[in-house]
């Protein structure tokens, strides 16, 4: 083992490799709130895509697992090393390496970050509309995982901005697939393959993405509503009125006092109103034009009073972007309050009121406490979970994500199996697809070297 | 072998078996300017899923080759019969399962045909957007090729509005994919590796859709150019604009004489514009309300005359709708007008220019007349070429695909591969991605019984 140590540092130079007490704690967790800290054999930092080539070829010789990283701000335990394995971090590959305005596509390196392809692309007036509220995380990572986000409701998810990828497969092959092109049929789509298969098919070194014009007006509208029952339930009517929102989010008011707390965010909501709110309902609308912007406020917020909001506010732009900023940090206000988990269920949409119904019943049961917030137009939920106890908790877990399937839904929305969902997506997925799902893994990487144990156990595999 | 065919008439009800001399020539091949009409050993047209399973199971069992066929409207050879194997027919499985407008979803059975579907969705207000220009298609043949269309600038192809399917494996498993929601990274993503896999790895037989609004306002905007590079260099500069057009086309002179003489239609184009114009942009704008429609095309009809337009018209609306229906017929008329074979190519859209400055010079070379309209906001470019002497065609098809190729395109970008783009896909793509492809097939149909020689050849699988 220590030999495939040696051979790295041969090949990528000392500096690129960790390995021992050198590896810094960094590289041994993600965000997520259960993930433990697990130290690899190495840690390994490639510089180009030859590099992640040598790299597999060698771990696949010697049958050495492979986790790959973006810039570990997952929350499902996607990036957290195998003891005894490579981490392969991409985060010396942040290359931009081409932003096509004719064709408005751009070409960047797998450890391009959020914020810097947005940096990027904001002089030139177009904009990569997926926005997970992490924007510290990389576009190999969001690959990975197919991350959602608040914007996907009108934008959709990564998989539906990914045109093409070059991806490493476990023997060293480098591939690229697809290109920049929107429309494809020539062969099978490998590109959508392996968008959000959580680095258990190849290791993504490049990725080309569809950009979209950045449009110039946008405003965020803010209604209480007295149930979260009434809120949930406007959902579907405001997504057939054909007023395509770019953000449609609920919070109920456990998260919206706590983010506000946590944000020093004074929102200007009247005592009454506040006090007869138990859920808020928090939408942007955008366009190219201010007048157009304004007459679909308007219409809006017509239509959230007919829908029962308690009051309908327009939130000044400094107020709104604060405000959008703060449900961002949801997440980390829900972890420094002690949240014990997190699920990220997805379900039709109509069924959320229905889901969060008996997700809070389940939750009295089990003598937990909850708080939720999430992308309800797309059916995506999120609930802190504070259980202490881990039998309850995760019999609690167990249920609320059966629910979830029982409605037809799936274990996660956006944030991935990885290991931390593991459990709950191998109880209730269809047995004949998780063998289909493993006989593909197995087309991709014979030796099962990557990703082991992310998305379905290591065991049978 | 035979005894297969009493197997399954025991099975189905003879009614659903056709064998022999009771074989309808109709199912004996596609729409396809090539296909040789094959005759197989047996027409089975199963009426429920459990059938499909059934047959399936019998077919693998015997390792007898299967090929789906939808309603036969395809254009590369997918749904020809395989000779001495079973042609599955969905055109019993007709039924619209669900329209649910909570979630603005569909659940359709294989067999459904486009037209079918949109009957049903107007009374409702809700659309299904994707628009390939042959409305007696079925959702399942349009599941299978990743069927596109003039809508696709706007909405995206067939593979964008796939939210779940039923699909019987090889062995006759039913499994069902995705579901009633937008997002989810809950595994490898099934449904979207089916959808363009042109029946190689499962039979489909159900699909679920996502549905739109059905916009109330639209208008078609004619632009004739003084040649064909002017058309095709607007493009993107029109896409940057942020006009965001439902259909976006352009018609080489030849084929907007053939397809508006075939329809009979008189667009009232002054006689000194017509003799000037060497293509034409097609330009489709919908809007939720007639005031910002009027807007919008007033801004285009600007921005196209800045672009080089040698006039704008806005044909009325019976007019516009006659263009759109007149151009959903070219490859029917230029099939009649005696077109050799037709290029579904796609290249980047900023790279068209040059692609047809290429093909129109490769053409010249090869003594072969082309005619070309296309997609050309997503860069998928239709070119008829008339060139009887089948070597030299051969050698033309050749040159035009491998340009595309080295152009950053790809072979086909909506009407699929099938068997009569196999040679060229197979010859430009990278061997270890047909080699992967190979591996994915093997590990859902290991006897490779379903779709034998379409996509991939037969031999080396």
């Amino acid at each position: 083992m220590a030999d495939i140590v040696e051979r790295l540092i041969e090949v990528l130079g000392p500096g690129a490799v960790q390995s021992e007490d050198d590896i810094s704690p960094d590289y041994t967790h993600d965000e997520g709130l259960r993930s433990e800290a697990t130290f690899p054999l190495a840690v390994v930092r490639p510089a180009t895509t030859a590099q992640v080539s040598e790299v597999l070829r060698l771990a696949d010789g010697q049958r050495v697992p492979v986790v790959a990283r973006g810039r570990g701000t997952g929350l499902s335990g996607g990036a957290v090393p195998v003891a005894g394995g490579l981490l392969v971090s991409f985060d010396r590959m942040t290359a931009i390496l081409e932003i096509d305005l004719e064709n408005s596509v751009a070409t960047v390196q797998a450890g391009v970050t959020l914020e810097q392809l947005d940096q990027a692309l904001a002089p030139v007036g177009l904009i990569y509309p997926v926005s997970p509220g992490e924007s510290s995380a990389s576009l190999g990572g969001n690959v990975s995982t197919n991350a959602g986000g608040m914007r996907a409701i009108r934008h959709g998810v990564t998989r539906h901005h990914v045109l093409g990828l070059e991806a490493v497969l476990a023997g060293g092959q480098v591939v690229r697939t697809g290109g920049k092109f929107v429309k494809s049929s020539s062969g099978l789509d490998l590109t959508q393959l392996i968008v959000g298969s959580e680095g258990t098919l190849a290791l993504v070194t490049e990725v080309t993405v569809k950009l979209q014009p950045r449009l110039g007006h946008s405003a965020t509208v803010l209604a209480p509503y007295p149930t979260l029952a009434t809120v949930t339930a406007a959902v579907p009517r405001i997504m057939s009125s054909g007023v395509a929102p770019l953000i449609l989010e609920y919070l109920d008011e456990l998260t919206m006092t706590a983010i506000t707390r946590s944000a020093g965010l004074a929102l200007s909501i009247p005592d009454e109103v506040r006090d007869g709110a138990q859920a808020y309902l928090v939408v942007v609308l955008e366009s190219t034009r201010a007048d157009r912007l304004d007459e679909d406020v308007a219409g809006l917020a017509g239509l959230l009073g007919d829908l029962g909001a308690l009051d309908v506010f327009v939130l000044p732009p400094a107020a709104g972007s604060a405000l959008i900023a703060a449900r961002e940090q949801a997440f980390y206000v829900s972890r420094s309050a002690g949240a014990d988990d997190i699920v990220d269920a997805v379900v039709p949409r109509a069924a959320v009121p229905d889901y969060l119904a008996a997700v809070g019943d389940l939750a009295v049961e089990a003598g937990a406490l909850i708080a939720g917030c999430g992308h309800v137009g797309d059916g995506n939920v999120h609930i802190s979970i504070f259980q202490p106890d881990p039998e309850v908790r995760s019999r609690l877990l167990h249920a609320i994500m059966r629910t979830a399937h029982g409605m037809g839904g799936a274990v996660s929305g956006e944030h991935g199996i990885g290991t931390a969902k593991r459990a709950y997506f191998e109880e209730l997925e269809d047995p004949a697809k998780l063998a289909l799902m493993r006989r593909i893994k197995a087309a991709f990487d014979p030796h099962g070297i990557l990703g082991p144990g992310r998305m379905l156990s290591d065991e049978a595999r």
